[in-house]
């Protein structure tokens, strides 16, 4: 891609992200259409009323992205946009890469061969000992350690690589680190290493924000290593994930007997690969570090052509929503069965997720969001 | 198989098994060629002598075979020969299955869907304490659990399993029970399963028995779990011997952190199936019981032809002799490398084994015993 934003154009990428409705998905789908963010940025308002939104979305203005991007500097974060030099290469590989990820630290450490560490906040001595020296020693062999900021195995993942290079994903913005005890933690990591986030630098996180956070610790490495799980625990997450995005997923075997270990334990009878030491890592994904990484960021399935003018009509748009409905289909079903043409089905589909009617699910799956 | 020996011939197996270079190999090979122990007893010292014996090997005597007769009766043991319908269908199909096997306790736990448990002797108490669950589970599950009356994870199989059934491989013979401590156990397993060993009955177990009992645990078993076992110990090689023999691998995880489960994660970094409850073996095992298993046991892969006359001549036991060495190579290289008839090789070798000179290896392989 070999994007190089203007200082303008970085602010309007921010203002189109920061809009209400615009998830990474739509986002790339508007800038596949309209060739730039400004220009989608103008067309938002119309083309969520076509989706159905009886108000229009909130749009982030000019001034509140100059703010936003003016404490950021004071913050001594910076906005990496997707397809820049700096962004990191196989986090742009997953099909909802954050168009900007706003980093404090040493980009260097983005683009070095990474690998995650996650597991249970509330972890053994054991398991945490366990996970800083598997920090420890796959930093050693030159690896950048990504996990996510959490009590547990995530700090202990960061303190054992603190020296040879570590990322943070969190869930919050920067200024909002949390747990709020480990801001010094998060300090000490963008001294060698980089803490990033793609929420707005004042957010507070949610519980729903951790989930989707998960999916940036497992995009940003070749492979995840799960120590101390225990069952619907974030860290399966942060496993499934990775799966998803095509990543090795590791799992450390432990004591039946321990609830900790179930999550985990799971992971190896569904095939993870046992982790004993770092060798059993640095083993598994020396091969896929040798192979040349794809220099292009993944397409999306059916881009939007740009300057495609074929604009749906209003029983078009009908008979799109009628096959809708809050159980998962796919996209493909869709086409087939409205007889549409593909192009006028996605156009529709934005249009519904702008106006915040609709829910994309992994695998090309979408459903209408539920009204309450 | 269908065999029902006299007790006269009984005797003479018992006489062929306990003489001297007799093992299981041998011993299936004499049957072959005698078609009955009393001619292959009367063959032995020729045989001995032809593969270069300075003094023919110890036959064991009819009035020796009387006495370990009459002391069984007494202690309640009794002799099964292989092909015997109360002779355990998996074990008759391993290929180095002993000719008798001298059982006590309960014959029809022999019969029944049986999966072996073993591991550490020094276990931990979690590891000692999901044993015994472990057990209990399977044994609810209508399984027969089969282990090695050790110390430590067998104890607890066994204990586990007293009231559903459990078999007792052990390395000595029925009176000198290992460790001794363990005779009330063995007592108490006897009264709802069995405890078998193939040595005579006053043995005293050395430390190369114990490798060799091994192959009975899993022999006896569909599967083989292995609970806490460090580097290099028995354990592992009954899970070994378990994969040579076509069963199944189970191994329960454990903390990296711990060298007692090095062992087991290691058999999970090598594609054994993790156990972390019942479930996981019965799943795993019940397409294996619910096959109809073979009714006849394996036979050799070249039995030698009863009534074959071809007896080999000294240049022809030179000529296989100098092929042989230290290090084990394979029969049939030997019958390529001769260009020797195969039968004529067959002989050779059975006369050197009788002469304690040879000795077999996994895999049709073969070496000469270094003289020390």
């Amino acid at each position: 891609m070999g994007v190089h934003l203007s200082d303008n154009e970085r602010l309007d990428w921010l203002r189109l992200i920061r809009s209400q409705n615009v998830g990474p998905r739509p986002f790339r789908a508007l800038i596949d259409h309209y060739g730039h963010a400004r220009g989608a940025l103008a067309a938002l308002p119309q083309l969520a009323r076509r989706g159905g939104a009886s108000a229009p979305g909130r749009i982030c203005t000019r001034a509140e992205a100059e703010r936003e991007m003016a404490s950021a500097n004071a913050a001594g974060v910076a906005f990496v946009a997707l397809g820049e030099p700096d962004y990191p290469l196989r986090l742009a590989m997953i099909d909802d890469a954050p168009p900007l990820i706003a980093v404090r630290g040493d980009r260097a450490a983005l683009a070095r061969p990474t690998v995650a560490i996650v597991g249970a906040r509330n972890a053994s001595a054991a398991g945490i000992k366990f996970a800083e020296r598997l920090a420890r020693q796959l930093g050693e062999a030159g690896l950048v350690i990504a996990s996510g900021l959490a009590r547990g195995i995530d700090a202990a993942a960061h303190r054992g690589s603190l020296t040879t290079g570590t990322v943070a994903a969190i869930a919050g913005g920067h200024n909002s680190i949390y747990p709020p005890e480990h801001a010094p933690l998060a300090q000490a990591i963008a001294q060698n290493g980089v803490v990033l986030s793609e929420m707005p630098l004042d957010h507070e996180p949610r519980a729903r924000d951790f989930p989707r956070r998960n999916r940036l610790i497992s995009g940003l490495a070749a492979g995840v290593v799960v120590i101390e799980a225990a069952q619907r625990s974030g860290s399966l997450i942060t496993a499934r994930m990775a799966l998803e995005q095509g990543r090795e997923v590791f799992a450390v075997p432990g004591s039946p007997l321990d609830p900790r270990c179930e999550g985990t334990n799971n992971l190896l009878k569904q095939g993870a690969a046992p982790v004993t030491e770092a060798a059993d890592v640095t083993a598994a994904l020396r091969p896929i570090f040798e192979r040349p990484q794809q220099l292009s960021a993944q397409e999306p399935d059916h881009p939007i052509a740009p300057g495609d003018t074929g604009e749906p009509d209003g029983l078009e748009r009908d008979r799109i929503v009628a096959l809708l409905g809050p159980t998962p289909v796919g996209i493909d079903d869709l086409i087939r069965l409205s007889g549409l043409p593909p192009a006028i089905v996605r156009t529709v589909l934005l249009e519904l997720e702008l106006a915040g009617t609709l829910e994309r699910h992994g695998g090309g799956l979408v459903s209408l969001v539920p009204t309450i």
